[in-house]
């Protein structure tokens, strides 16, 4: 019940453990397009170019900006914990002029502020926010930011690291250009793949670069080469770790995406209604907290490092500490695909109510 | 028996299926400490810097120029084949100047120009060959080169995606300063993770960068904090291929390296033989043909790609084509860690007679 890993379902971990091929192999290939197929499903996107790239969620955040930014454009980043700070990190080190936009730890970004400064330099190359803020819980809306994007030559990036597949991401009617995520939330599968899906309009801006991208491992020209029908070799594919979105991607659509977000959504609530009667305060902005991430400050008479420790040592219960300038601060309590379930919430808050208690 | 992913051991596919913890849980620290340890005794090295990059062996390649080379500097490569044009290319992209020191396809590039090229760019950062050149078969002397480099500032980057627990590699020995290999060969652990080592010297080289490492997934500095005392956040380590790696290597050790570089060597001469009656050809240089990996013409009287096509599909064997101006010339037959037994040789050579003969 961290912030990822996620439990994996016992048909992940037999995809996982199923025999090697060879990632030109013809079934392989077969493998290959119907995740892709899965994932527009998921993305809720028709774009051609939708991949996992071969890495971690923060891998595809360096591949969502690697293939778009050229030294000297400009990029308005949204920044309200640490997954925007390291976009403008990423961005700077591409030689990129960074206009952050920045709120507090726990809030929004507005979204009015990021259309003012996407009006003040209608010349960015992007507007990135992230959907779903890790170190806080923060639940950004995205729609109206799409919308202003669309009016502009600027593509619209969307950090979906922790959202994906446990609440609403609508990458085609929320006009978002770039959006990517990590198998190790929602999704439920081990860490080392990160899904990515680019519109056209930001397909021809790749297409249009005046130099080569810094990066040959994460350069989607390249990799669109053996993921389309060329089937380029580029790298040698994770195959294993591609069984196990393989199987993690039919999971999710057998429950059904909108079953699967009210799961996430009323588990959260459940975990709210037991952690207030526990004296817990919740840390995001009220009416924007991500049912999956659950930032909360423990009641002041509990020792929050001690039985943070406590509760893995003695109930085998993982919870996340806090980041940054919230290290010691808060808990951040995932509820994230297999996760996310009664089961979980109830052991939790009885293990927790036996802590206070004893 | 293609050029790799290799066949994986049972208990590795039951350590990728083991349940998931996270990336920061306290079992997990220790895991990742023995895979260090283990990864050290492999590369046969003290360098402190070593460690598994989280993603496949082209990300191990990335990760070995972008920490070192800074635009404007010199890069001495040897191109004989796929990887060592990849290397160029990766350094082109970072600005660097290449100075490449070709051989024809197939053929080792002599240590002679290598050591003169050096000689005549003292001011190189790095002189970087493929030890095991996976599109040729060609086996790359090391040794006088890691001298000549340690005369000089020159680090001394060595390509072991191959070779490494196929054969003799010999870090510290052979003054390598920067060696990568990938997971999905030799060790026999699926592909995803690309073990890195580093010396004190290309450390000290990384310290004194007047840029900051353009790639922030692969940064060296961040990624030590993560691996080191410090245990510092860095991205989500990908926990199951960590579980497969630390079981693969634990194997590998338990076979030992001299046997099992010599498991290597047997069942390569036994291939041979058995091609060679059969009227196969060996298309790398006498005296200098990896083990692991046999570039091989068939005979004129046996359709190149219709036989693969079928080695696959009727006997379950796969077999790698040539890449670049191989396509359609050689097959690639590998013998690499699980997969190099006298049973797969065996196998191959009864299975190519039945065909031979109708």
């Amino acid at each position: 019940m961290g912030p990822g890993p996620s439990n994996i379902n016992a048909r992940v971990a037999r995809a996982l453990s199923a025999p090697l091929i060879g990632h030109l192999d013809p079934y392989f290939l077969e493998v290959m397009d119907e995740v892709v197929q899965m994932l527009r499903l998921v993305f809720q996107t028709k774009n051609r170019l939708t991949i996992p790239i071969s890495g971690t969620g923060s891998a595809g955040m360096e591949a969502a900006f690697v293939n778009f930014i050229e030294p000297g454009d400009k990029a308005i980043i949204g920044i309200n914990g640490l997954f925007g700070q390291r976009m403008a990190d990423i961005c700077q080190r591409l030689g990129a002029k960074v206009i952050a936009v920045e709120a507090d730890w726990g809030r929004i970004v507005e979204p009015g502020s990021l259309t003012r400064a996407l009006k003040a330099h209608a010349d960015a190359r992007v507007l990135a926010v992230v959907h779903a803020e890790t170190s806080t819980g923060a639940w950004q809306p995205l729609a109206e930011l799409g919308e202003a994007c669309a009016r502009s030559e600027t593509l619209f990036l969307v950090d979906a690291v922790t959202s994906l597949a446990g609440c609403l991401v609508k990458v085609d009617e929320w006009r978002i250009d770039i959006c990517y995520s990590g198998t190790q939330k929602c999704l439920s599968v081990p860490p080392g793949l990160a899904p990515l899906t680019v519109s056209d309009k930001a397909v021809q801006v790749l297409a249009g670069r005046k130099s080569k991208v810094s990066s040959w491992y994460l350069d989607l020209g390249l990799i669109m080469k053996y993921w389309g029908k060329e089937r380029v070799y580029h790298h040698t594919g994770p195959v294993s770790m591609i069984y196990a979105l393989y199987e993690g991607l039919r999971l999710v659509l057998e429950e059904g995406l909108e079953e699967r977000f009210a799961r996430h959504r009323w588990v959260a609530e459940l975990l709210e209604e037991r952690l207030n009667s526990l004296g817990f305060v919740y840390y995001a902005q009220p009416g924007y907290r991500l049912p999956m991430l659950n930032a909360v400050k423990p009641p002041k008479n509990l020792d929050i490092h001690h039985t943070r420790k406590r509760l893995l040592s003695q109930y085998n219960v993982e919870l996340g500490g806090g980041l940054g300038p919230l290290k010691d601060k808060i808990w951040r309590i995932g509820l994230m695909g297999e996760s996310a379930t009664k089961e979980n919430v109830d052991y939790l808050a009885a293990a927790l109510a036996e802590i206070m208690n004893g």
